[in-house]
């Protein structure tokens, strides 16, 4: 290994598929003949670089080629939620390969969901005909701040029992490899980036839920902040409101336009009763869902006059009642920010939908393991 | 060179000044001995690094040690103002060694302005007893918006005749080097962060002056986003305020607290004028003066909550004013946002004050240069 990481070249080489020859890795790393060698003979010992075949002759015996090998390992990821718990078996490119999901509330605390959460890795292992040391790794997002260097949930709001609990410590006596956590809202803006925008690089995942927070790409790479605690937009006050929150300020944009607030003032239980509401053409629950949408618009505003980014996705269970949601949105965010940083401005739904927290936790994984 | 960028990496090796020898390098860098030679060869032929002694000997003839000449190439670095031209010559390391200020209204136009800077730069080259081709390359800030990759002016507001102008080309013309242009909150907040912080990873720098803005780094860098519209907070709404703005929006911040605002209100004339009256214990400046900062406070908390930085340095022409800014600033700061993201902030004044737009703006030449 040397100091500046050279140790990963040989295999970022062949991130793209495409079979290389000793010659070209040596000729496009710049590194000695001897440390490319070196790597690959490693990474044949662990199987994610395989031979295919060989390249044409030069004269003399023609070389062999090398290739990527994303199944040699595989990656468990997992979406913890307040009420499910979704597990994947994904490659190492983060293509999803097996899954499940289970109705589980985090509230039953960290010993029976974790215990399900290996239970239910195992299973998907024994699905796919591949053994537990075949893990490269498990990702995992919580619905709270996390502490990212540590695994550690930070007085999460929503997960009694869960507060500086050793996830990573847990999982790691079940499952090998490392194991990385994030919150949620982190994990989807990674997902989504990865898979529909992975060019972008200044984006803004905004999830719209029982809760509201967004995650931040800056550069390409996700922005954690100084606490891990970067995109907790929920409680910005929102202009002119000044309803209290559980926070104990006040005009929080959670306690006004999240799923919680409106499915109160709708007077029905969850949000996707909501999101049922509006598809049924309920004149109340559209304006409600539109009216939410402007607040969160106000918010999102300033976070473009700061951030400038090219790209707002908007998921969450609230984003799937449809344009209502995004019209409201919109409408808020091209009349308050500058015309430089709108005009190329897209305020778009998430494409990975339900998968982005999946998506989002197997990349956790994935960059650690093959950068 | 090689396409993952290892022709640079023999210099950065060499940055923190310790003499190095071959041997050393190659360990280091894990690059052949031949592509270490051929670099080591291109940087002494560059001046960019010198024999420097020999380290101890081991048997036979002892191994040369190479080091860092920091001044073997200056960056010119300019800060151009409303009403100022400050100019100065720095080594590769982005210290300053000569300057010179003059007054100069931007609105003279680029031609005139732009005349003078080159002049300026002359003359300290001539100060200095060194010729234009040892410009490695001269950095520039502007008062408003600028498009980073071409250098031009982007609609700025207070620079008449200067939207779109090609000032790389025009500097180009007579100063040897690449010209990098960037906006002066930007290079602010570079100049802060290489000089003051360069461990922080994520740092907010506001410049409170005639206008209002912030520069942001993120994960160590500068964060420019989509259009380098990035830190535009001028314009951001502040709660419950609905004065008109320039920009045909209400409640801009820049409207309500700027030094153009208060200066406006107290009826004087300049931000030193303010600053002046606040150092005299005027109760009206110093009452609107602490104000101002908890208007901008209510836009830092909203930015805090969505980044979470360690440090935000108050910079600018109004920040000379001394602790009435920052106590209403951290008294909006400190109550808007969740404890997560204040637990550990500091919101502190420019350590760099008047020299941080020059010293930003040589750091845009060392960081291209030297990486």
């Amino acid at each position: 290994m040397s100091d500046l990481g050279t140790a990963d070249v040989v295999l970022r080489l062949l991130l793209d598929g495409q079979p290389q020859t000793r010659a070209e890795l040596i000729d496009r790393s710049g590194l000695a003949r001897s440390t490319v060698n070196g790597r690959i003979e490693a990474l044949l010992a662990s199987g994610l670089v395989v031979p295919s075949g060989e390249a044409a002759s030069t004269g003399g015996r023609p070389p062999a080629r090398f290739r990527f090998n994303p199944t040699a390992r595989l990656v468990l990821a997992a979406d913890v939620g307040a009420t499910h718990l979704s597990v994947a078996l994904t490659d190492l490119t983060g293509e999803i390969l097996h899954r499940s999901t289970t109705q589980l509330r985090i509230d039953e605390g960290p010993e029976v969901v974790l215990d399900a959460l290996v239970g239910a890795g195992h299973a998907l292992l024994r699905e796919a005909d591949r053994s537990p040391t075949d893990l490269a790794g498990t990702g995992v997002g919580l619905p709270g701040p996390v502490e990212h260097s540590t695994g550690r949930p930070n007085h999460p709001p929503i997960m009694p029992g869960w507060d500086a609990y050793d996830v990573a410590g847990r999982l790691g006596r079940d499952l090998p490899g490392p194991v990385l956590v994030d919150n949620d809202v982190n994990i989807m803006a990674l997902g989504e980036h990865a898979t529909a925008y992975p060019q972008v690089e200044h984006l803004l995942f905004v999830k719209v839920a029982t809760g509201i927070g967004a995650g931040v790409i800056s550069g390409g790479r996700l922005h954690r902040g100084a606490q891990g605690a970067a995109g907790d937009i929920g409680h910005i006050q929102v202009l002119g409101r000044t309803e209290l929150c559980r926070c104990g300020n006040r005009g929080c944009l959670e306690t006004i336009a999240s799923a919680a607030a409106l499915a109160s003032r709708l007077e029905v239980g969850t949000s996707q009763d909501i999101v049922e509401l509006v598809r049924a053409g309920n004149t109340d629950a559209i304006t409600a869902i539109r009216q939410a949408g402007r607040e969160i618009g106000t918010v999102l505003a300033a976070a473009v006059s700061l951030l400038n980014p090219s790209v707002i996705v908007v998921g969450g269970s609230l984003a799937q009642a449809g344009d209502s949601l995004l019209a409201g949105l919109r409408e808020t965010v091209y009349a308050r920010s500058l015309p430089l940083a709108t005009t190329h401005l897209h305020v778009v739904p998430s494409r990975t939908g339900r998968d982005a927290a999946l998506l989002g936790a197997a990349r956790l994984v994935c960059d650690q393991v093959v950068g």
